[in-house]
């Protein structure tokens, strides 16, 4: 059968397969530090010879405003399917540096882990797919249509991205996507998340006096943009922890009881949750469970926050200004224009006339919900059981993947969200790790999925 | 007559008073930075000094905690008052030096003023206070009993003072105190500050997760400390303005219409008010206007506050904590304790249990509110009479002068606000200056209101 002559190829290639990982995560690909942009260049041109070499075709360098994309196909399977796979090849920056126990760029393995920046999100998920590819072809078994999307600014919200697949629709045409920046639950439980939440991030200043006032001559009389903001800001939440922008709920798509049966099997305890975040007490939305709050639930968190005298010592100051920067987790059908439009209604109803405000906004990302029902999903949640042996549980993620929303929007398709990172790869931090085995059950995942697709 | 004699004598003197100005203002007596102590130490010998060669007897510099306090008296008018002078020897840090036009400890006289740090705020009101005694003295007609008490350390709050007070009682014991460490609204138009708020400064820092989390993953699960805070400052005042501490308003003098009608009288206007300040609306308490505001009605103002990423861009952070400096002005009869156990209880009962609070207390001073009707203040409204041509008009100050409210409780005693500095003179500001004509007129009123009160 050809799907256990490619499993058997990739069982012995095993080796070569971590050979090849090492170059890449040497490459330090960090698209937010504009002096890494020559690394940036480098491992596009890596990963292109690294398509080409699995035996993908039309492998292309597109340029953008931003980082190079990388396209590639294999359009050999007609009356097949035609998968999209999506991946980026860029990394959040390494630093603190010095709390890493190897350097982020240099990749050592230790144990059953290979540990760099960027080895779980997501150079070793995007080699695993293309080892899985590459042993289907070697097979002559590869039974569907691919294509290739890879970008290099996806840690810093993918400005160039919705622009380039609305200009390339027909090119990046497809039946389903690929996602493979991902994960699963835990090495012996798989799990699929079928939901993203999107992301508006603003900032806001309020100002007030030309300049920083005595709090005793003047305080009492004149409004300190400090207590305006923090008014401001606090009143974006009633005491339910519901957030009160104007018709910001209206577009909210309700659970219902079969979801929310469904998100009960999820495996989780607030104890834990509290544990791993070190917070004293649970927190939310009333009405919902934690997983329901996460996945299906919008949320707006204050990220930062500064105004007056912060040094050492006190300062009776009554500040001239104060500045907050603050996102929102929107669910679908929220979308992020509609939810800009909202905050500014707010505002425009509740600044006072003593003090001005400016609003920016610094990204924004759609939320999405994917069919469970679909036959892409079927095939997904078979490849998972066949190599785990368990069947996965559906979950709902609160973070956001904003091409997963935008592949709806533009190319009318779902993404089936199947990567191998673990939660505690410490994505983003020091000491990013991969853990291999869930490469290797990985790279037959993939080989089980596309041989799924195309019965 | 005596009083003549003694204007006659300062009027001769004003060359020598403005000499003698010069090393006081050159001596960086900066009770706040550390590298100044030797400096403190000058600047307390050079006024022993001076006091001494005025004439006046027992100069001691004592000991404190702090810097020293110097002591001095001249007790030979029995039955009549007993004065108990009061100024402070030490000044505001210089910086930002390089705005200063002439450097802040090498005074200048430019015109009508002298320019150097300490040169209103308030070296030159005390040499005035001198200059009058001297020549008082020098005709034999002090017809007062004197004693000094100057400090080192007001600009930082005053540690040492209300411990040093309540330790010396009895050689501070006086009939009233004129406290030289004030100012009149304009040089054609004297005034008298008769009340003087209070002030209690805090610093909150409220925490949740023992490290930063990702907004995405937690963000609606977990409460950000950032959010709770400004919770938390917002729900301390209510849509009115007013403070929403438990029993705030309980000691709170009311303003009865007798004293409302004498504060409208006070030279005000709310568009100047606006262009002093730069800001675009009045706002505040509501049912007061803008002279009650700032002197009768306490305030809450937010100092400072920091909490999670402030960098330029943007980082999905839900902050593990956030803190904010902030200060109550306090109005008769309001204890800064009182105020601390109050916004204490309105933090139990408002913290949620999904964040940890801690509060620390910086300073306190009380308010103090003084009779307009005694002797005294009589004396002082004949002086400033006598030498402006004009009456002085009555009115309360929105800043603290601690001081004034520690003789009501230790001693027992009004303060007379007597001194002749201007709104911008710049104190605690770059070019902080000093209206000469101001002193000279200083030196008279200082004559004609201690020989008022020997009448």
């Amino acid at each position: 059968m050809n799907r256990d002559a490619a499993l058997d190829h990739a069982r012995d290639h095993r080796d070569r397969f971590l050979t090849e990982l090492m170059p890449a995560l040497s490459i330090p690909s960090v698209s937010t530090l504009s002096e890494h942009g020559a690394d940036m260049q480098r491992m596009a041109n890596w990963l292109a010879g690294r398509l080409s070499s699995a035996g993908l075709e039309h492998v292309t360098l597109l340029g953008t405003e931003g980082n190079p994309i990388l396209y590639a196909d294999h359009l050999h399977a007609p009356g097949k399917p035609t998968v999209l796979v999506y991946g980026h090849y860029d990394v959040q920056p390494a630093d603190p540096l010095d709390e890493w126990d190897s350097p982020p760029f240099e990749p050592e393995i230790r144990g059953d882990y290979v540990f760099a920046r960027g080895a779980s999100d997501m150079k070793g998920q995007i080699l695993a797919q293309l080892q899985a590819v590459e042993a289907l072809l070697a097979v002559d078994a590869l039974p569907v249509n691919l294509k290739y999307l890879i970008e290099g600014d996806e840690e810093i919200g993918s400005p160039p991205l919705p622009g380039f697949m609305a200009r390339n629709k027909e090119r990046l045409a497809c039946d389903v996507v690929l996602n493979c920046d991902s994960g699963i639950h835990a090495p012996d439980q798989p799990s699929i998340v079928y939901s993203l939440r999107g992301l508006a991030y603003f900032e806001i200043e309020v100002t007030g006096p030309a300049q920083d006032l005595h709090s005793g001559v003047f305080g009492g009389s004149i409004l300190n943009p400090i207590n305006a903001l923090c008014a401001l800001l606090a009143g974006m939440h009633d005491a339910d922890g519901r957030i009160t922008l104007p018709e910001f709920y209206d577009k909210v798509r309700p659970l219902d009881e079969e979801e929310r049966a469904l998100l009960r099997r999820v495996p989780h305890s607030d104890a834990e949750w509290l544990a791993a975040s070190g917070a004293p007490d649970i927190y939310g939305e009333a009405g919902y469970s934690t997983v329901e709050r996460v996945g299906a639930r919008p949320s707006l968190d204050i990220n930062g926050i500064r105004g007056g005298f912060i040094s050492v010592g006190a300062k009776t100051v009554l500040a001239a200004r104060a500045s907050a920067k603050f996102s929102m987790r929107l669910v679908p059908d929220q979308q992020g224009r509609e939810a800009e439009a909202q905050l500014r209604a707010y505002l425009e109803a509740h600044v006072p006339s003593a003090c001005r405000w400016t609003l920016k906004t610094h990204s924004m990302g759609p939320g999405a919900v994917m069919r469970r029902d679909s036959a892409h999903m079927r095939a997904a949640v078979d490849a998972l059981a066949s190599v785990f042996g368990r069947e996965p549980f559906f979950k709902r993620e609160g973070a956001s993947v904003p091409v997963a929303g935008w592949v709806q929007e533009l190319l009318h398709v779902d993404s089936i969200m199947l990567g191998f990172g673990l939660p505690n790869d410490n994505i983003h931090g020091p000491n990013e790790r991969q853990y291999l085995p869930n490469l290797y059950k990985g790279i037959e995942t993939y080989i089980h999925f596309l041989t799924n697709l195309g019965q």
